[in-house]
Formats: structure tokens, sequence, C-alpha cells
């Protein structure tokens, strides 16, 4: 077995910024990582091509001409300063599983892809290369990148060709959990039943500047007071959801200053839920407690929406086959949510996705000192590997 | 009479960015700021100089030799984007004083003062002028802005002979409220028998940094939450003590995403009172609160002082004096403490010193709009006039 985890610090090694690894859609360093994981897919059997979105796509051939083809895979892409395992691990572990089949044909073709991108830096639009996978790029956004695209060496006029064909089993992405759950339950893995929809708001609080030493506590119309209670209320209601999360993780305050009282404060709200009724009812509810405060303060608020992005429940199917791997690889089946958005939810539009998480040590992500557990990245390839089995005894 | 209010607006016009006030310690503005003053000075009968510190003095003799000296006046810096009266009002109003005197002698001379910084903005150290007046300027102060004075053609080896000499009978300043507590009780003028001590810290609240989808919100350790309960504490324990204001105005969120729990938040404090032992009394009560409050969310807690200045209060019998001219113009007397610093406050370390209030409306300062409302500066002038006649009176 390859160490896939000396394979995922090499690949860190390969950045924008030295000494960090930044690496976002189409950079330089992206085409290092495309030679590493190309000589090692070929070495593995595959036949390898990157796409005119820029993914890197390896066919490992069925014994059977038309077999059907199931893709592994996840991205390739990275935050700015990010830590090694976010995305890249689930190529590597895809590509760990074909050598480990060491040229054993299945009734199905598998086809590892690692996407190019899917964390929204270099454009501001997370999930093009899974996006442009399943034929969603609009011209807009084609523009947008064509000249990037282009400097890549690559044809924008092509990209419809990056689109997948019929005959698909299905898609598997491994990727690592980023955040804590699966470590405060001491469990290696989770299968992920959901993506959490999300809501994002932008909400404005306006009051009156004032000087902070002249401006009796009964006659402030405090802006900032009023956003502190808001997010108080985010956290409680938030916490009275089972499985909700809301986040007040942005302030800002105008003028700013030590000794005025703030005459504005934009606060952002994200709130999550597998379940969108759950998700807009608690979104709505928080909306209008900001109403409440405002309107107890003399204070104006109004609130635009930035995103209202629908939850995704798996592939039940597969994902009860993903279940039965994790059992026979002796670990225990623990179901989760997943609060962030992955490649899968976008693949799953055109074809049965399931997701496998491997625990995150201190639920660090999106920082250099992300992690993964050696045993862990061990069990998810066991996993992998009963897996392909389950797929390959259904499809005998 | 001369129109006060037509002269603060035409001194409002000099600025060093065209369509607002903004007139800083020693900036080219000033200069006609000093000439237009020179001007009405001298027709009033006054001897002007300016001192090493950029002061405007103004002497109005008396008829005897050795008589003691009344010092009336304000700032005639400040800050950027200002209005058209807070300081420079009180320069104007004692100009005017001066006229309505019409020639006659008193039995104390008068010197009218423009101090030349009052707001701290040009070198972040505000009472310049009136710090020179009291002959508190140390040698790192004066190497900081030794070029800004030579530049301005004054020498700034000679700054010690702005220091005010024996013989002082007082100061009285007459400035805008800049709060709404005048015009909330509908009241031209107030008589400030205290300025209110002040402190500032900065406070540091210390979380995780994680990501506000995967991270269970019973697994947070969010900065943003902890600083915006505290900030509700803050609130909530300053309306619980009279005459107290203690503000957050300033808050610095890292990373500030919307999709990240606060790692940090920076919150400023502002704890004002006329009383020393309640204002530091609230401001340990704060700090602890902080402290609570961290530790039920796991967050660190730190603190830095930033300002520890004690309350002053005015002159008694000065004030005394000040009253009853209020009374004797027909104008209830209110007594009320100032929340904002002074150079009041600075020159009373050398002299009795006395403060008027005029009402602000919409309690607006330190803005475009700042106004006054022209019955109040009348009754104002009415009052300053009936100050020097009772001072007249007792020292006759």
């Amino acid at each position: 077995m390859s160490d896939v985890i000396a394979r995922c610090r090499l690949l860190a090694e390969l950045s924008e910024e030295p000494g960090f690894t930044t690496r976002t859609f189409l950079s330089p360093p992206m085409r290092q990582v495309h030679a590493h994981l190309c000589a090692w897919m070929e070495r593995a059997g595959m036949s390898v091509e990157i796409d005119h979105a820029g993914n890197l796509r390896g066919l490992y051939p069925s014994a059977q001409p038309d077999a059907p083809r199931l893709f592994i895979g996840s991205h390739l892409d990275t935050v700015p300063r990010a830590g090694a395992f976010d995305g890249i691990l689930g190529v590597v572990l895809a590509v760990a599983l074909i050598e480990n089949l060491d040229g054993r044909r299945l009734p199905f073709a598998i086809e590892v892809i690692g996407f190019s991108e899917e964390e929204g830096v270099r454009f501001g639009i997370p999930f093009i290369g899974s996006r442009a996978f399943i034929g969603d790029i609009d011209d807009q956004l084609l523009a947008k990148m064509a000249g990037a695209i282009a400097a890549f060496g690559l044809d924008p006029n092509r990209i419809g060709e990056a689109q997948v064909g019929d005959h698909s089993l299905g898609y598997l992405e491994i990727h690592i959990e980023q955040g804590p759950v699966l470590e405060d339950l001491n469990l290696p893995l989770g299968v992920v039943e959901a993506i959490a929809g999300q809501s994002r708001r932008d909400v404005l609080f306006e009051g009156k500047a004032n000087h902070a030493g002249t401006t009796p506590m009964n006659l402030r119309q405090d802006a900032l007071a009023g956003a502190a209670e808001w997010t108080g209320t985010v956290e409680r209601e938030a916490r009275a959801v089972p499985g909700a999360v809301a986040t007040v993780g942005r302030l800002v305050v105008s003028p700013n200053a030590s000794n005025v009282i703030a005459a504005s404060v934009t606060a952002s709200l994200d709130v999550r839920h597998v379940d969108d009724t759950v998700r807009h009812e608690l979104a709505a509810r928080l909306l209008r407690s900001a109403d409440q405060i405002a309107a107890g303060r003399c204070l104006k608020v109004s609130s635009e929406q930035r995103l209202d992005q629908p939850a995704l429940r798996m592939d039940a199917a597969l994902t009860e086959i993903l279940e039965h791997a994790v059992a026979a690889a002796g670990r225990p089946v623990h179901r989760m949510a997943s609060g962030a958005g992955h490649d899968a939810m976008i693949v799953a539009r055109r074809m049965p996705a399931a997701m496998l998480f491997l625990r995150s040590p201190g639920g660090i992500s999106h920082h250099p000192a992300e992690n993964v557990i050696a045993g862990d990245v061990a069990a998810a390839l066991d996993v992998g590997m009963l897996f392909l089995e389950e797929l390959e005894r259904r499809h005998a």
C-alpha cells in the first residue's frame, strides 16, 4: 500500500505561496499536482486526461466493454493557507484503492476524479469543477473564467466535453469531516446521510452615532448593543433546534471607534440544517427577533439574502452499501450530516452519491494544522475496498 | 452685538478639506482663523499674540495695572469633518463679551484664549494647547511636534513662554454640550459641575476559529458570541448605575468571515462617571463579568488599560457665580456633568475653572450637522455679561 498521508503531504508542498498550502483553481502548482497524480494513476493501470474544466480524470477500465462507471474523487484546490487533506485526501485515497485492486478488473469501470475547483477562492464561485462535470456551467461563468482556462492551456469552448455521460453507477467521495463531531464521539469514520442546506443573510442594524461620554444610557440608539443582543438570540435559538447551527461570524461596525456609540452594524447570519423547513423556520424566527430587538431600541433593521441552498439527502442505496462496508471493516456505523458543502452535493444532481467522513483531529480544517490519524486513513481505505467488493457482488 | 453664529459659520469655511470643516493643530487654515479673530479682538480694544504653542491670546486690560486676570476661551481646532461650533463658539462668544463691554474697564484683566489643540487629531494626543498653557509639555511631546511648530513660524524652544503666570482669577469656558441632555430637558443652558472621569480598556476574547457549518453549537468556542454577551452586560450594568455611561463602540473580529466561528474579538470599553470610586467599581465589575462569561464558554479573556483619567469637580466658588449669572439672566439653573473632556479640565489644574454648556440640537456634534439655537447663544452671552458683572461686584 502506498502511503496516502505522505502523498498528501508531498502534494501540499505544491503551492502558490512558499511555506503554506495555497492552490487555487488552475494556478501554476496545479500542474505539478496533476503530474504527480497522473504518474501514480498510470502506474496503477489507469488512462489519464485533464478535461477542459481542469478536472483530472483517470479511468480504470472494467473487464466488460460497456460496463457502467463508478466515480470516486474529491477536489484538488485549496483555500489560502490550507491544510494538506481537505479534498485531496479523497483523490489520493481513490488512487490507493485502484492500486489495491492490483490490476483486478471489476464488473464496472472506475473513474477517479480530482475536481479542479471547489473552494470558490479564485472567482468567488465554488464547485466549478463538479459543475462542469454535470454540465452546469452557464455562459456568464464561462466568460468570467475563459481567460484562466486558456492560460492553463485548455480550451474554454470545449468545457462541455467535461460533462459526464450516461451509465454512471454513482459517486463516492471520501473527505475529512472538518468538524469536531467524530473526534468528540471517538469514532474514526462517519457515513454522511445528508448535506445541510444553508441560509446566509446580512442583517443591518442602524442607530445613531453619538458621543460615548455625553449620551446618557437611556437616550442612545446603539446599533452595536442591538446587534450584540441579537447575536445572543441567534445562539440561543439555534441551540434549541436539534441539529441546527447558526452563526454570526462577521460584524462590520461603523464608525468602530471606542468613544463613539455605533451608528450601524452589519452582522452576517449563517443558518444550516438538513431539513429545509426547519432551516427556513429558524432563519425566519431569527429575522423576527432582529425586528423585535430593533423596535425595542429605536433602531432600524433590514436584511439581504446571500444564499439559500437546499439540503441534500445522499442516495439511500449507495449509502446503505457504504454502511455495509463500514460494518464489514469492523468499524462502528455512525450516520451524520455534513454541515459543509461538498462536490458530492453537486454530483448528486446527476447520479447516486455517497460520502464517507474521516475524523478531523481537533476539528481543525482550512488551517495548516489540519490533520488526519493514520489508523483512520487505513480504516477508510479498508472501507473503500469493501465498498468496491460489495458493489462488485451486487453487480456480478 | 456681533452675530456670533455668523462668525462661527464664517470660520468653519477655513478648512483643510474644501466643503468640510477640518482644521487640525497648526494646519494652514488656522492662520486665517487667527487673522479673523485677531481683527475682531483688536477692534474691541485687545492686544493679540500667538504664543509658541500656537494659542491665540488676546488681552483686554484692566483699569488697574497689577489686576488679576480672568481667562475666557476654548479651542480652535476641530475633528475631521466637524461642525461649526465645537470649541470655536466659546472663543467667538468671549470676543463678543469684550465687544459688549464697549471699552469699559473692569477691576480685572480679561484674556481671551483660543487653544491651538484639543481634539488630539494631528498627533494622537489631545489638549496640547491647554497643556502648554499650564506648562505641562514634556520633552517627548515637544520633540514629536517641534517640526510642526517651526513650520507654522513659531519657535518650539520658546513653548515655555506660553505658560500662564500668577494672579489668575480663573477660567471660564463656554461650550456646546455635544450630547442630548439639555435638549431632552428643554433647557438652553447647563452649568457644568464636574467632568466625568474615564476608564478605557481593550478587552480581548479568545476562542477557536472553526467551520460555521461543521461545528455543533455545543462544541464551539465562539469569541464573538462571548463578546456579544458581554456587550449586553456592559449596557445592563451601566444602566443600573445612576449617572454612569459605559460603551462598547469598537469590535475587531478575527477572522470576521460569515462562515467561520470567530477566533478572537477585541472589544473596546469606555466607562465614565463623575465619581471615580463609582467608575472604578463599575469597570472592575464589568471585567469580572468578562471573566465569568469567558469561563462559561471556554474562552480566554484578557484586557489592557488604555486610559484612567480622574474626574474633575469644577471650582465651587466660580461655579456658584456662574449659577448666579444664569439665574440673573432669568434662565433655569441646571447643574450637570460633562461626559466629554474639555480644556477646562486641564486649566483647572492651575486655577479655578467654571464651564457653561449650550444645548446641542439633536445632541449632534463632531458632524457637519452640529448646530446651536440663536436664542441659546443670546442667553449664553447674557449669562457671560452677568458673570463678568457679578465678578466685578465681588472684586470691587
